[in-house]
């Protein structure tokens, strides 16, 4: 098959920024490209060969819309996978697989499947129905606190809790879900592999989430982690692991948490280029989003290791502002060294809406560290 | 004025591959952005929020183009200069601007203007018509032999020739030229100048095009430049002085010879992201395309350093092909260090078109010179 000639067709299914990304680099490769999307206003309208608009969840929108490409890829987990199952059934290639996303998309399933394959992760309880917690509470079979997780749908944040005592299970949806311990640890961790379906496998510098030490989020991921080389490679073996057993094909962004005492853990994945790995844009010899379009055409894979330190930041809306986004003092941040802003082109600010993302890098990572905290200071979200 | 709203338009006049480049970063900064070009099939027509078809030399198109976008560029330097002109007066920004362009779209005006400006160029003289010149050798005013060049659209290497005896001019055009001196270089160097429209200036590294020994061909754009110290920075205040003398606004490619005793000279300059520059996207803290855009949108300047070394192959069609493109052993290339190409997305191949461009970068540039042959070996763009 010859990607680069327009008898060829890939397919995305999500149009937003992860997309849009997808999109500068089959611009580059000049490789055919069809999007599907829910909104009208998705930031990959622009830069892709055919735009489509359709419901992700539906069978038929993205049994139709695969039916004409090569390839098909996604940009988000929520798409109808049954769809995807169909299309493979047909012939078109799927990457990453119907069966991979299927594994993950239930976060029960998710768990499981580390279980069977003897990768390391937190211990959990998978229930039904949240209200069957209660029961396992009132007979020891589940203790205090642990940290709620709705099996379905939970995507950045969204479907957790941490369950402190009964009366925190009051307010959850119904729903299928697990329990899972809380493992303290000091270090959130995220390794990107990359597999071929050829089954030619790379891996990227772990990266480091690292938090704001009073509001708990994320604030700043840095790459390459600043931690011990042998936990780091503990961590890659863990994700490539995990890559292998997934028999994955394109990306896979495994989380993971360092706990106190050196052990790794696997939080969750990503079949699809991901957040920690933004900062490889200007960072890497190959970006993620190049290097997902190297996987799923069965090209050779690109280097993964780093030309500089990278320190990424995300934009979201800054609280109380609803409405036409500005972005403040964009110009000031441009002014300092190795600053990149992406502005993935959402015309709607509000609360904590991902906006776009700014790359730091430096020859020196605590430099890069450095600017990227002025960034954060200096960069506000917010409406007209 | 705040670009990074819907209400701000940048016009491109041209949508070749190097808009096409300054594309992925209007879509990297959500700049909304509108192109003109010739042909329905250009480049830049996807990417661009607006596209138009019309002729870049006719007065009126690019006129009632520029009417509607805020800031003008362009990409190419055969556009309707009058109409330029016309549009700053009625308070269009121009970047570069239409007095600098009239003087660099004729040769002998460019010519005479860095003598103006003190700027080391080599010796020449000015015709009206072509036929003049042999008068002016039978005189005794003009000696053989001299490089020939077209004052008006010389483009590419097109409209120049070396003239060696009186019958050389035989099938030249008989059109307003000059006879420039053949001056003896060891090395084609470039330097990429960025200023903004507040005057603040950097210039690039010294980059050196490499040609084929036999074939008097640029076959390898290496940066930076395996020069001398002394030289390189002789070059870039030559360099700095010209885009200074142009009050010039956006990016300045000056091209220049380094005679056999370390004389630089310049050749001719560009006002537009430029080949000699291409291998700045990887290897750069910002790319030329990037800094463009900064510098036209009077944004602060990205750094010019670069992160690793980087070397540059263009992709040229072929001798003997014409027809739908084929890149062959693109899979090859794509499996050696350090490789990225870009297609510019041309759908036909003929005889020495420019179809695209590699880059190869590592942190060790003599390693990337051995890669870039190995690309150069390679790579073939022929027809199916």
């Amino acid at each position: 098959m010859n990607y680069f000639s327009s008898n060829f067709k890939l397919g995305i299914l999500g149009g937003g920024q992860l997309g849009k990304m997808i999109l500068n680099d089959t611009r580059k490769f000049d490789i055919y490209t069809c999007v599907l999307d829910n909104s009208e206003e998705a930031p990959c309208k622009l830069a892709s060969n055919e735009f489509y608009l359709g419901d992700l969840m539906d069978f038929d929108a993205v049994y139709n819309f695969g039916k004409q490409v090569d390839v098909l890829t996604f940009e988000i987990e929520n798409v109808n996978v049954d769809a995807l199952e169909a299309l493979e059934k047909e012939g078109v290639k799927v990457y990453p697989s119907s069966k991979t996303l299927r594994t993950i998309q239930n976060k029960a399933t998710q768990k499981i499947f580390y279980t069977d394959n003897n990768l390391p992760t937190a211990p959990f309880s998978r229930f039904a129905y949240t209200s069957k917690i209660k029961d396992a509470i009132n007979h020891g079979k589940l203790t205090l606190p642990f940290v709620w997780k709705s099996a379905q749908f939970g995507y950045d944040g969204t479907g957790v809790k941490i369950v402190k005592s009964v009366s925190d299970l009051e307010h959850l949806p119904n729903v299928e879900c697990i329990a899972e311990n809380l493992v303290p640890f000091k270090n959130e961790l995220a390794v990107i592999v990359v597999r071929t379906p050829s089954g030619d496998t790379k891996t990227y510098p772990v990266v480091e989430m690292e938090f704001h030490p009073e509001a708990n989020q994320v604030e700043y991921v840095i790459c390459p982690a600043r931690i011990d080389d042998v936990v780091a490679k503990k961590a890659q073996n863990i994700a490539l692991k995990a890559s292998k057993a997934f028999n994955h094909v394109g990306l896979l962004a495994v989380e993971m948490f360092q706990t106190e005492n050196d052990d790794i853990l696997i939080n969750e994945v990503a079949p699809r280029p991901h957040n920690s790995g933004h900062q490889t844009i200007e960072a890497s010899y190959t970006s993620q989003f190049e290097q997902h379009l190297r996987a799923i055409l069965d090209l050779p894979l690109g280097r993964t290791d780093s030309k500089v330190g990278g320190v990424m930041v995300n934009l979201v809306g800054a609280e109380g502002y609803t409405g036409n986004v500005i972005y403040k003092n964009i110009d000031k941040i441009m002014n300092m060294d190795g600053v990149t802003p992406h502005i993935y082109g959402k015309k709607q600010t509000r609360p904590f809406r991902k906006m776009g993302h700014v790359t730091i890098v430096n020859e020196d990572l605590n430099e890069a560290r450095k600017v990227a905290e002025a960034v954060k200071k200096a960069i506000k979200v917010i409406s007209e």
